[in-house]
């Protein structure tokens, strides 16, 4: 292994990420390995929405370093997990495998004591794919967005956007775990249809094919207590209208509006906040970084009860990065998506 | 006292209200009255922002009947202090003073027992200008808008919107007694002098010559931990751009969206919320109702002690309702702007 395939940003998307935005490069791989260096081969990576976020230059004043940012000319940052297949680290031994951000290249060369976003170690045990999916970042996103932030009570009405997502699903089914009346909103008869036969959903609504404000007032005539909002945009103006007093939303994500910065256009009923005593929390997982094995392990005693099910769109190939990406932001994924490296 | 002049809605206002939406008309005031029946003489009117709110159509949904409704025909609901010149209940002798919203009205026959919103008996030895100011509702929300909802600590930044109105002055106070560092935005530079050299604030926005938000990034270098918002709009989308992690936002209201049925069209960072953790809340202050004396007594101590400063623009005359409160829009007014009654 001398050379090492990376999608590198060329310049900075000004909306949806585009061919001419990226280029792909072949880079050489040294002949060896400089003092506590890791050669990390990649095995999956997750296309997460947040992917496009990272691409945005870091504001000025920003110093909120908890999200990685990808800087033109170097590879595209995102969720990975990767085989460590060379090392000079004692805690890297080849053959481990971690959870790590270098994203869309075959191979990534650091030194992880100065990475500035910790690698996670995956048990030898451990399903690679779960550890990407409905344990990994998303899954947690789902499992603390209600545990903390929305704490639905039995009997109350929960809405999640991008239900049929990796994160939407895991927060719906654990909605209903806690004796909810949980409403998924989705793109496409085919994902409403999963959500309410398989996943065992009060209701769900298509909104590439239904008014969401007016089908949420028919469904939904007490309010929202809990809206868990992976979406934003339109649909979160739409929920709003809805909440009843006291509800909470949880931002967890805002695909909506990546594209545009993450600025919502759509008009917002913000005194509809005022008077009905509307929360809205943003949230991002590691917050409770402690408690993550915690998290982790209640959802796998879910998966092996059967009370959480999880799929996965796994795609192949290095090369097809880019266009399964976009399929994202188009809904046409089904569950949390990744693509396998060839080899 | 035969006769009863009332401004009447004509008909819904589509976005601000004007001159054809009101009709002046005179009532007459039966001779005798019914059991447990009181008849209130209107001493002065509130013209609060919110007054605007509750001449919209009450949703079909709307199961939250914490605020008024103004319906078509009826006089304009808002909130004022009145006499009782004769009654027929014996928990309402004449002489003695009500908080009410019965509005825009020089008298008002009631029942109340039959009252959706209950009356507030105002003490005799009582300021009447202060208790519908600064110990009035709008006061009270600053208090718990500060005390319940920001809750910030020494050292934090605080920004109120429409700091120099009724709600804002106060709660930009508030938070200056609690050792922050507090920036007012308001419109003109007669307010933001009287912010900085009267009240005492660190700095001053003046919205309608200053772009708010890079001014904010400058003033607030570290961002902002708690914002307390009484305009929303595109001035609530510019702060949402400065605010710290972990920062908290205090909706209170939204004067800049009342014409639009409370929609904020500006766009909305909401990404710039879930990466910080932002937390937004609607407050309305009747949640704290229990607390009522103690927060009144609490403001009424630091008047006292001179840590509190509040200004009232009382206009003149029962003809004059609708016009100023035109000006509670266009940022004309000068403080809690109140109307007395001629007699």
């Amino acid at each position: 292994m001398t050379s090492n395939r990376q999608w590198i940003l060329k310049r900075r998307p000004e909306a949806a990420l585009r061919d001419e935005d990226l280029e792909l490069k072949t880079a050489v791989l040294p002949a060896s390995l400089e003092r506590r260096q890791v050669l990390l081969k990649t095995l999956y990576v997750h296309l997460a929405p947040t992917t496009r976020n990272w691409m945005n230059p870091r504001r000025e004043n920003d110093r909120n370093s908890l999200y990685p940012e990808t800087k033109v000319g170097e590879p595209v940052k995102g969720p990975a997990i990767s085989e460590v297949v060379a090392s000079s680290h004692p805690d890297y031994p080849i053959g481990s495998r971690w959870f790590n951000v270098e994203g869309w290249q075959e191979f990534a060369l650091i030194n992880p004591d100065d990475a500035t976003h910790p690698l996670g170690r995956i048990a030898e045990a451990a399903d690679v794919i779960q550890c990407l999916s409905v344990l990994g970042p998303n899954g947690l996103a789902a499992y603390f967005g209600v545990e903390k932030i929305g704490k639905p009570q039995a009997g109350e009405t929960v809405i999640v956007s991008g239900a049929a997502g990796s994160t939407g699903s895991v927060a719906a089914q654990i909605a209903k775990l806690k004796g909810c009346k949980v409403i998924g909103i989705a793109g496409g008869s085919a994902k409403c249809a999963w959500l309410t036969r398989e996943l065992g959903l009060d209701a769900a609504i298509d909104y590439k094919s239904e008014r969401v404000e007016s089908r949420l007032r028919q469904l939904a005539p007490a309010g929202v207590d809990f809206f868990f909002d992976n979406v934003g945009g339109e649909i979160l103006s739409a929920v709003v209208e809805n909440m009843a007093v006291r509800g909470r939303i949880a931002l967890c994500g805002q695909i909506a509006t990546y594209n545009d910065g993450g600025r919502t256009v759509a008009p917002l009923n913000v005194m509809h906040l005022v008077y009905w005593r509307v929360k809205i929390e943003g949230f991002i997982m590691s917050d409770w970084w402690h408690e993550i094995e915690e998290a982790r392990s209640k959802i796998n005693e879910w998966i092996l009860q059967g009370k959480i099910k999880h799929r996965e769109d796994v795609r192949h190939g290095f090369e097809r990065i880019p266009t399964a990406f976009a399929d994202l932001f188009s809904g046409a994924n089904t569950g949390t998506l990744l693509v396998k490296m060839d080899s």
